[in-house]
Order: C-alpha cells, then sequence, then structure tokens
C-alpha cells in the first residue's frame, strides 16, 4: 500500500449567486491550474444575492461564508469579492489560510509597478477601497481610484472592455499609475486584452489571491 | 395651538446583553444630559452576546444593530461598541446620523493631546485598531495600543482600574501619550479617577460619541 | 435661597474689527443656541485690522487676543480666525478650553467624509494652511485646498457664492472631496446654499469649533 | 511527435560564492519543490566574494550578475541576497522576470501580520534596509530592524539561532512585531525551529521570493 | 577707481537679551568665519526676556524680531531661536532671506544619518517641536524627542553637557538615532565634546541656520 | 615658515564623458567660486559613456567613480549626476565627504518652497525618481515628477528650455509646485532665465550639492 500525495484543495468562493460570474472567474483560474500540485475549485454560493453592491449585500453573505467555510472542507479558502467580505470571521472560524481577493490584488501590484490604480464598479465604493487601501498602510502606491459605473450585471459583457480601458486610460496617463487593478472578481478574462490596449500590467485580484494562496500552503503560512 | 419644540433623541445602542455594561455606560453619559435639548437614551441588544470580543460576536451583532435602527425611531444613533461593529450597514439602512464610539473617540483624542494612547481589553485587538487608525489617516497621533489583557466580564468591577491606571502610566510614560483613550464603552464611571491618578485627559469613547452626535444633529450633518 | 443653574458663556472672539464679519459669522451659530445650556456670544476687536489678511495682521492680533482672553471672562473661547493665531498664546494665558476655528473644521470634515477640501480666500494662504494640516497629521485627508481669490471685504457679499461653488465643485470633480471647508469665519451663513448647489457636507469652521467647544465644557476636557 | 511540457527553470543566484550557504538556501527551497511545474535550481558566483556585508561587495556583484543573467538562460532569476543587489540592472538586461528576496519578504510580511521585524545580521545594514523599506512605500509596517551582529561566515551553524530568537523576541514583545524577517538567504532552514520557539511566523527571503516568481511567470507577469 | 567686493552680512538674531547666550552661541560660528567672503554678526535684543521659554515669551519677541529685520540692515537674517519665533512675519517685513535655526537643524540632520534626535531643553516644548518636524513633512526620519529638562538660565555651564550626553546616549541606544540636534541656540561650543563621546554628528542649529543661510545667499535663493 | 592656509579642494564629478556637459554644469558653479576659501574642480570620467541614461550606464560608472575618488585626492567630492549612482560605494571607500547632488537638490528645494516639483529627461526615471524621494522620506513633499523626454545629448542646446518651461509651468499650476528641480547635471545655465519666465526658484542640482558641501567641510561633517 503506498501512500499518495493529495493535491491541496483551495476553494474559491465567489459570495454571490451568479453561476456566470463564478464561471468567468473560474476560467481566469486556468492560467494557475498548470500544476497537479493544488486542485482549484470555484463556487457560488446559491442564497447570496446576484451582485454584491450594498453594504447590506455584504453583511449578508458574510456568515454564509463562514458557514461554508465550517461544512466545505479545503486546504484554503480565497473570498472572491473586491470587498473580501468577512475575512476576519472566516479567519475566526477556520484553522486553514483564507485568503481576500482584494489584499491579494494590492500586495501584487506594489510588486509590479510603483503605482496602482483601481478600476472601480461604482463611485460609491471608492471610499471604501481607499479605507482599505490606507488600514494596509499602502495609500503611498496608489495612484487614484476611478470608476466604470456599471453594474455587477453588466460585468460579464464584452462591452464592458471599452469602458475599462477608457478608465484605465485615465489612471495611466492623468493619474501615473504604471498598474492597475480590476476592482472585481468578475472581470479576469478581459486582462490580456486590457494589457495589450493600454501597454501596463492588470491584476485580476482573484488570480492574484490564488496564486498567493498557493505560496501560504507551500510554504505553510497562515496569514492574519 | 402651539408648536412645542421636541428634543431630538439619542439612541445609543450597546450592541451587547449586559444590562450591566449599558447601566454603567449610561451613567457617564450624564455629563452629557445638561441640556433639555436632546434626550440620550441606552438600550441593550437582548438577543446579543453578553460582551463582543471575537469576530463572531461583532458579526451576530451587526444584523440585530440594523434591526433595532429600522424599528427604533430616533434622530441618531450611537454604536456602543469599541469596535464600531456594523457601522456602514448601520449608515447605508437610515437617513439619520449614525455614529460610532471608536472613530468619535480618535477625533476627540487627536483633539486634546498630541500623542493618543489606547487602552484595550485584549491583546487580539490591537492589530484590528491598529487598522482602523491607520483607514481613517491617524496613525501618525497614536503612540501605542497596549491591553490590560482582562476580560469585558470583569470591567464593571472598581478592580480593573488599578490595571488600567498600570498601562495608561506606561503609555504616557514609555510611548509619550499625552491623552488616553479607554478602549471599550463600559469604563467611563472610572474616566476622572483615572484622570486624576495619571494626569492627563482620558477618552471614553460613548461619551465622546454622544457629544460629537449631539454636534452633527445640531449643525445638521450626517457623517458617511 | 436657591443655586441656580448658570449656563457656561462661550466667548468666540472674531479678531479682526469687521462688525459685518462678527454679525455674518454670529448669525450662523444660531443653530447652535437652540439649547439653553449655553450661551455663545461673539465679539470684535475694534482695535485690530478690518481683515486678516497677512502674516503681520496675525501677529497684530495675537496678543490683543491674549489681553481680551485675559479681561473678559467666559467658560471657554473660540478664536474666529481661519489661522487660528494666538492659540497656543491663548491656551497658555487661560485655565479655561480656548478653541481654534481651523483645527476644528479639519476635525469635523474629517468625520464627516473620506477627503475634504478647502476652500481658501486667498492662495498665499494655501502654503500655512497645508503646513497646519501636516502638523495636524491629516495630510492623508486632504483632497486639496483652492483659493477663490476674493478679499476678505467682499466675503459677506452674495456675489461670493457663485465663486465658492465654482471652487467647490473643482475640489469635488477634479480632487475628490466629498466634503468642504469653508476657509474663513465669515461664510456660514452661505453653508446651506453651497450644499445644497454641491450635494456634499460644508463646514462652517466657525460653527464647527464653537459645536466642539461645547463637547469639551460638556465633558470637562482641555485641549492642548 | 508530440510537445511535451517543459517546466519552466527558475534560476536563484546567490551572488556570493559559498557553496555552503547556497547549499542551505537551496534546502530551504524543497518546500516549493512539491510540484512539477518548475524547476528551482539554486547557484553561487565563484568569482564573487565569500560573503556580501560591505558596499563594496555589493558593486563587485552587480555585472557579475547581470552576465550570469545574460548567459545562463532561465525562465526568471531570483537574487539571492537580502540587498537585492543589481536588481535594477538585472531587469534592464533581462526580458524575464528578475525578483529580489528583499523586496519579495516585504510583501510575503505583510500579508501575514500587521507589523513586521527584520532581523540583521549587521548593524551597519539597518539604514540601508530601512530606506529601501521607505522606498516601497512600507515604513508604517515595520516593528523594527534589529542586528545580531554575527558575520554571515557565522550563519550556518546552528549557535546562531539561540541568538536569532533572542533578537526576534525583542521585536516581538518590546516593538510589537507579530512576523518576523530573517535579513540573510542562508538561515532559513533554521524556520521552523525558531517560528516554534516564537510562535509567530519567520519569513525566509529566499523561500519567498521563489514562491512569488512561481506566481509571476504563472501568471505572465514581469515585476518592474 | 575699483570697485570693491563687499562681504554680504548676516545678521544672527539671539531672540533674548543674555548676552552670554549670544556670546557663546557666536563662538560656535567662528568656524563659519573661515571665509572671508562674509560677514557674519550676532546680536541679542536687549528689550527681549532673558530666555524663551513660554509661548508669551515667543509672541513678546516676534514684533521685535521685526522690528529688528526692519531698522538694522543686512543681506539675511538667521532667528537664532530653536522656535523659530516670528519666521512667517520676518519673511513677509523683509526681502532678504530669513532663515530659522530649528528649520535649518532638521535639514541638516536629514542628510546626515537616517533618523535624528533631539534633544530638548524642557519637556513641555516637544510637542510644539513635534508639531514642526510634522508640518515640515519629515516625521518619519525623527527618532524622538527627549528633554533635559533644565533651564535656558544654566545652559552655558559645563555640567549641563554630562546629562546632554546622557539624554543623547538614550536617544541613540533606545530610539535608533544616528544624529542628534541641540535643541537650543547656546549649547554650539558643547558639540564637539558631545560628538567625541557619543561617537555621532551633533547639529548646532546656530551653526546649521548661518551655513544654510551662506548657500542662500551665493545662490541668490529667498526660502519662503 | 608660516603655515599658510590651503583652501580645501572640492572635486565635481560628472560621471559621463561628455566635456561639453562638465564645462556648462562648471559655469553654472561660477556663483559659488565667490569665496576664496573653497577650491571647486569639475572633471569628467573619460572612459564612462557620453550620458546616463540607462541603469547598465550607472553601473559601469559606479566603479569608476570609486577609482576617481581612491586616486583623485580632494577633501570633499561631488557626484554630479542626478541618480546619485554609486554614492554609497563612494561614501565606503573615502574617509571624505561625498555628496550627491539628487538629494541635495531635495533638501535644497524642500527648504525653498513648500511643494517640489522635478523635470526629469525621460520618463522612464520617474520611478526611480519617486522611490529616491520616498527612501529619504521626503513624498509628502513632491508635487510631481514630469519628464521633458529630450535625450541628455540635447541638453546643452538652448532650444530646450522652452520645454522646461513649458513643464515647469505644468508642475507650477497643474500640481501646486512653489519649487522646482531640474532633474539633470547639465541645465544650471539655464536657471535663471526658467525662473524669470516661471517665478517660481528653481534648483540645479549641481549648485546645490556643491553648496551644501562647502557647509559639510565648513562644519565638519560626513554625510551618511
Amino acid at each position: 500500500m503506498s501512500t499518495e500525495y493529495v493535491a491541496p484543495r483551495i476553494l474559491v468562493i465567489n459570495p454571490n449567486s451568479s453561476e456566470t460570474v463564478t464561471r468567468v472567474m473560474d476560467g481566469a483560474l486556468d492560467m494557475l491550474r498548470l500544476s497537479v500540485a493544488y486542485r482549484i475549485e470555484s463556487i457560488s454560493l446559491p442564497d447570496a444575492p446576484a451582485g454584491i453592491e450594498t453594504q447590506a449585500d455584504i453583511e449578508t453573505v458574510v456568515p454564509m461564508i463562514a458557514r461554508e467555510i465550517q461544512t466545505n472542507a479545503a486546504d484554503a479558502y480565497v473570498l472572491a469579492c473586491f470587498s473580501d467580505p468577512g475575512l476576519a470571521l472566516a479567519r475566526e472560524v477556520s484553522d486553514k489560510p483564507v485568503v481576500g481577493i482584494a489584499e491579494s490584488a494590492y500586495w501584487m501590484a506594489t510588486g509590479l509597478g510603483h503605482k496602482f490604480g483601481i478600476i472601480s464598479i461604482l463611485d460609491k465604493s471608492i471610499p471604501r477601497h481607499l479605507r482599505y487601501v490606507r488600514s494596509l498602510g499602502l495609500e503611498s502606491r496608489l495612484a487614484n481610484d476611478r470608476a466604470i459605473n456599471s453594474g455587477v450585471a453588466g460585468l460579464a459583457d464584452h462591452g464592458v472592455v471599452e469602458r475599462i480601458v477608457e478608465v484605465g486610460r485615465q489612471l495611466r496617463d492623468l493619474d501615473g499609475a504604471n498598474v492597475l487593478i480590476l476592482g472585481c472578481a468578475g472581470m479576469g478574462h478581459f486582462r490580456k486584452e486590457i494589457e495589450a490596449q493600454l501597454g501596463i500590467p492588470v491584476v485580476d485580484p482573484a488570480q492574484a489571491a490564488v496564486s498567493r494562496t498557493i505560496g501560504l500552503l507551500t510554504l505553510g503560512y497562515m496569514p492574519q
């Protein structure tokens, strides 16, 4: 009888109920499936709202996420919403690494360029992002945060790329950003196209988070 | 028939179920009842935990607070827990000013001295406080945060004063604080005694928050 | 014989000799006279310049303010010039709270929005404001400071509102401010109109200072 | 004939001539060899000094590193000296990702705890580290930097662990660090032991850098 | 007939009436008289207080300084009190460069080491210094500010050196300063002795200011 | 036999091989030759590249600079390239003060105005400048950095002035700079003309560095 290596399982939780967003996001994770060493699975939360746009949406999904983590055994968890909802609770209830996609995007971006710009979905989330960036001590690396002001619903459509590129150009040319962060989990499949048009790296937070999670698992770290 | 002035009602929500903490905290608000212009009422949340010590406790009370605000009409609300739990949600669901006691304590303290020290209950809340202070952009005013490491349960007992004074002395003498913040809602009745022993101002966050709320109501502001 | 409650007296010192400015400013304080608990009185300094525009004007009024405080007994003093002239001296010569309107405006604004903009009268005061904001450790909350470049003389005229709104719109739309500070004591009567046109809160520093002073008196604090 | 997947090659350059350091460092990278997807190879530079302690040592190895990168084809390069010597040049001469171990350690540490401490070899490198941390905009996350003041020569000996633990305890208890960085490439094999004794995560910069490099390669990013 | 070069005159104003302090301070400026290109003269203000210890002292000398500058023609002025009293006014009334010794000491110190420590005379001036350092944007370079708590009167006596060295040692060993600033104009003659005992550079603010003034005059700059 | 005063020698090393740049730069140092107390000599490095534009150029000249310093005896050295190449090495190999022109320009500019703007030659050096400004802790004083995007070759031509003035106007009017830094050693002869057109002080880094070096020599300081 042999002991077989079992690839650790990383569970990526899209904390809304949109299967489309989950599928699109998961597709962008294929780049990370190159190695057989990790199993990366993405799920939606069927009882969650279709999109996380308000603070009420955030608070609604926080206990759902905690419950999912407590009942769906994995070796690490990724919270795939750019608000990193319930990250503190998830870390408290789990003895496995839990990673937020926003914080991961910030770390990745600061390692890729000297000033990062955030492309937000809605104007109203900008102050929340700014508070988060400040709380991480990264304010001096932020070029600016600009919104495309489209709803989450429209994000899977290709039409959104034009608007993202337009806002990204402002971040690059007016604000001095030389790396961009997509402020939402469901836009990673547009990454290459946006990079091609703007000529600077674009961070998909879900990709950044899963990549970081692999690193944490490999090295045996628990983020806090 | 005359139009009578009706004093605006400020509802102070202690988001735990400890009537003792609420009573003690409310007593410290008497200094603010001098004027007849505002009615200040303090309540507990009967279904909440006895104390807010973990992130799970915080998440448990967030929807309770929102419900209370939506059903208990007042002109302004104060969230009387030093984690400011559910502040963002409360502001979203209410069209009245909602004020957190932690943020209010920080504003008050920065106006009283050049470096403030925080007296926390537990070591494990220090990183959370630090993130909050940073998110407000006030890190350069923070001297240090030190914990007395006593449970919320023991806070109403007088014995806790000695420990607070001991930690406050470290913040003053080792860390250069010239104003202190009590990192909990239930210690305001000790304020004068601590001030007398240490010779520097001590901020009770509940007092600071209600005082600030009166200012906001008087001038017609909505904090965001 | 009964002991009667005597409402504490707050003396608001407009440190110039313009009765018009004092009257206009005092009118904006009516919102704070709701309660009978405090008497709020505004005075000019008859020997002071008509407006405080130069550093020489500031230095001229500093000893006048100190003398006024030493001879005109009150329970607290507000220095109603956006340079907070002589604040350090006033605090040294008085054993009562002395409050500056600029510092109070900054605390109020940081509690109302995530980035504040300053509407200055003159370009040349911008570096002074910036030094002050930095000295308070609040630089990360400042969106920008823009001047209307009109003299103090013209501030009472309604025509100035248009210019303030124009500059306020730049602060909001180009610099990301979501709360504005009027960088002068004599513009509070325009506050509501400016707020209506711009849709974000506007801080009159004199109102903010008196409100803060009431809080300090009520809670027994001495700012330093 | 089939196209076979060829695992990308990551070349870890220890820019001194000590085979012992390279071997020890390489051993600590075994944790990252779990997956077959990447080949991780460590080399020394035979013509380089035995240790990088002075600025002259740094400047001596900079062109050697560039030459190595230009002649030793790989898919990514890691510079395994905590001074990140020649990082800018290496990036200029190569069209492959080049990663420094110091910058990687800082990103990793800021994602693991709220304040990181650096355990330096020598006092004299502390100002250089501080300048680097500041240049990355991470100063607010630095607890302190303390040196064990032992030469690079002695680092492979086990006796050094005691001294590291002693300094790490000061960083944890006096300076508030809750994550530590080993300020040298050759100490990773002690990581687990130090973590066990101190109870907080310890970052080996070489591990952090290779892990980050895998992430960059997988996602197709070029750091700048 | 020849046009003769007339060495520009730098007037160093010790804004107190102590001839002893002026003489001692002036002696420390001899190092700067090496060149015949500038005449450096130091004066006291006979009507000023014997020492500048309180804010009232500061405000008393501000108009005296302005008057001196307006009546005592020179090519540049140095304000030789570590509070830089009346610097803004002096610059407004003069069309010649006016330089403060505190700001000059900060610039000099930040160019000599990575963290500077301030040796203050009195505890109560520390918050004022801190506000000034912050207003200059130099807070991240400040190690700490510690007071010897001796009056200005005793500063000329040699006995004070021991106390300065003791405090300097704390700044160096506990706070990480590698350059020190003497927080007073009358201690420059002890500089070499203090440097010898502590092994790190010590900045006499009067020397730093005159040196900087020479640079400004030579290059034709007006500080603002 | 008499001991004669020998004026200390300051060697200004233009670390490229362009005699034109050296001559132009040296001409701008004539303002500093007023006094007979110091001999200021400028040299090129004949074996160096004609201009320092790439990181490879920087690394090429670093050992050349060190060799020059070790073989060309002087009392102080100035590195006349805005990248301050090899400053750390030069300080290590010399027991005389070594001064970089970039750091000197930053200190000078922060003493002249409240926000400084940098006029860079090329866009690609902006991130490097930003890292440097951050590493000095001066980020809050930086208005912006904008490039004229002309090669070093064209800098001696007068035509470049127009472009510098254009970029300087943007820094002044859009970014709020009230002092400018010329981000290259060979533009000092245009200083007066640029100042005249823009009305704000312009810092030639070579002038700033030599002036600072004179101060360091006079007062006996070694920068580190």
